[in-house]
């Protein structure tokens, strides 16, 4: 029996499971591949190579399905432009994350598009409603790549109390299998967007070692900071940090960031050319700590069957085991 | 319809809701209250205070249903006789957390007592069932008072997964709901341990003040670390931390923590002096992010009940109003 709800009515899906806009992992073959699942795929605006953003709305045109496109707000703000490419793909939203997203709302709302905001916080989530947000994604520290303190379990019923059924609130972070579909549900959240767990699927656009790497890690393993950001001279907005898996990189400078931060040409230079060379004993691997979850590398249309069947048989199921 | 399963039949309870052993917080009148309603209560051991665990289990004597009694393990190794002085009270369970359980497994099991392990990692839960541990509890960051880094949405799946259906696993941190209890339901747990919640209830052993303060904080005014611990020079073993409402005295010391360790013996005197003067400003009240979802100071029976019901609906409904 599927799981509908205001969420899967507003996007137009079949099941309240969404593909986080992973950056360059998740392109328009992923993104693609989730939506014919059922799922609602989010194509990764990242941080706004235009010739990129331009070639993967490109093979999308001929989706008939719902689909997203994602950016991170403070850098799409450098390059406005490239929200109008996003929305010329006719997408059924647009989700922002890291930053305010009042001056783009207007501009997306009158496109007939919706608004999904990530939230990492209530002031986040107040600023995102009066916005026009139609969907809040309520991310939690587990989450991978980049995001903020607050837990999952503690940010999700916060989130949902303050949106007091107005909107959809999702749930993010540390999420991989149909129990924590099942268990959201239950805090009150419509649905769950996941991105780890979608990085190790055939369709998603990441190295095959990267996507080894995430299967073999343990929960646990993975580390909150800025280390990787700052080894790429990428510098974010605070509070935003990012989950990585830890690699001998990570290991070496957290908690030397000042030294990082003064040997940052030197440490750039060699970090670009571990990337270049698929070092990931130096390159990051962002990833979230779902990884623990995570043991093999399906077809994503496999990873949406699998979630929703098996959060439908906890739903129906367990009222019953439980039960006197 | 009450939610019964493998934990309500090993611990002959009501409802899969335990109350957490708050060092000195829980005493005997919370213990025998939470017991009333249908849950389990769990007497704090806490550091050791000889003359209280014999006044306090006393006053346990004339209850018929069934209580825990529970170590700060590491602390209990060094007055093992405590033990006998809560065995001599009937406990149905002693818990035991922070520490390896196993010199104290035998004497527990063979009293005829369940042994219950609270656990922060994979390593401890092996450690744990090697002893012999019949419940497991997996203990997420959130959790007021001590406790290590791992969350609750991610401990919780990674313990039930590790544990395989041996022993009733049961999540704690971040929880005060019934939202929470049906969650953790959904991720395999087979019941919930508070201690916050209780802590905010009228016959919790806490300071009204301490109370009121869990109250009025929300969600994400909480902090773990090291700072109450040293300030009043109780070094304990890594990695456990404590979580607690944000003062003005860990505000002080945070990021200062060699600082504080320096000056250890003012800090000491100070501390103690402001403890014993009730003054919260610099005093700690130790909570978890839970703090956030509670607003109020009910008797512990109606906290029970408001829980269980409120999972009972939603798990109940859910199912249905999601369903197409
Ligand atoms: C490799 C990777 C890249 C990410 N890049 C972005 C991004 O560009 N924009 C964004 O909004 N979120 C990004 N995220 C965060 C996701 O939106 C989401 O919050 C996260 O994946 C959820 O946690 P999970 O990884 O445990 O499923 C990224 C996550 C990962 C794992
Ligand atoms: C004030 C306070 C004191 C605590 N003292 C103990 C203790 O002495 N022994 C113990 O095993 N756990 C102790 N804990 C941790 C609890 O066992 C439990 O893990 C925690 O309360 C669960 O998280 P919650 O506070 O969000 O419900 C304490 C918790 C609090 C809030």
């Amino acid at each position: 029996m599927p799981i509908t709800n205001d969420l899967t009515a507003l996007l137009g899906i079949r099941h309240p499971l969404m593909l986080a806009p992973m950056d360059t992992i998740s392109g328009s073959r992923l993104t693609r591949a989730v939506g014919e699942a059922g799922g609602f795929g989010i194509l990764g605006g990242g941080y706004g190579d235009r010739a990129r953003l331009e070639a993967e709305t490109a093979k999308l045109k001929d989706f008939a399905g719902p689909f997203g496109v994602g950016f991170i707000t403070w850098s799409l703000a450098k390059k406005p432009e490239l929200l109008d490419i996003a929305l010329k793909a006719n997408p059924r939203a647009i989700m922002l994350s890291f930053g305010d997203p009042k001056p783009f709302a207007p501009r997306i709302k009158s496109s007939g598009a919706l608004l999904i905001c990530q939230v990492q916080d209530e002031a986040m989530a107040r600023q995102a409603l009066e916005a026009g947000a139609d969907v809040l994604i309520a991310q939690g520290t587990e989450a991978g790549g980049h995001g903020a303190s607050r837990t999952t379990i503690d940010i999700v019923p916060a989130i949902v109390d303050l949106a007091a059924g107005r909107v959809p609130v999702v749930a993010a972070g540390g999420l991989a299998d149909g129990r924590g579909l099942a268990a959201m549900l239950m805090l009150g959240a419509s649905g769950v967007l996941m991105g780890t767990r979608f990085y190790a699927s055939i369709e998603a656009d990441g190295a095959d070692e990267a996507k080894r790497l995430i299967c073999a890690a343990n929960s646990g393993e993975t580390v909150r900071g800025v280390v990787f950001d700052w080894s790429r001279k990428l510098l974010w907005p605070a509070p935003f940090t990012a989950r990585s898996l830890i690699n001998a990189h990570v290991r070496t400078w957290t908690g030397r960031e000042i030294e990082l931060m003064q040997r940052a040409d030197q440490v750039a230079v060699d970090y670009a050319a571990a990337k270049a060379a698929g070092n990931f004993d130096v390159a990051a691997v962002f990833a979230g700590e779902s990884a623990g979850l995570i043991h093999d590398i399906p077809p994503a249309a496999e990873i949406v069957d699998r979630i929703v069947t098996e959060a439908d048989q906890i739903l129906s199921g367990k009222r019953n085991s439980s039960a006197a």
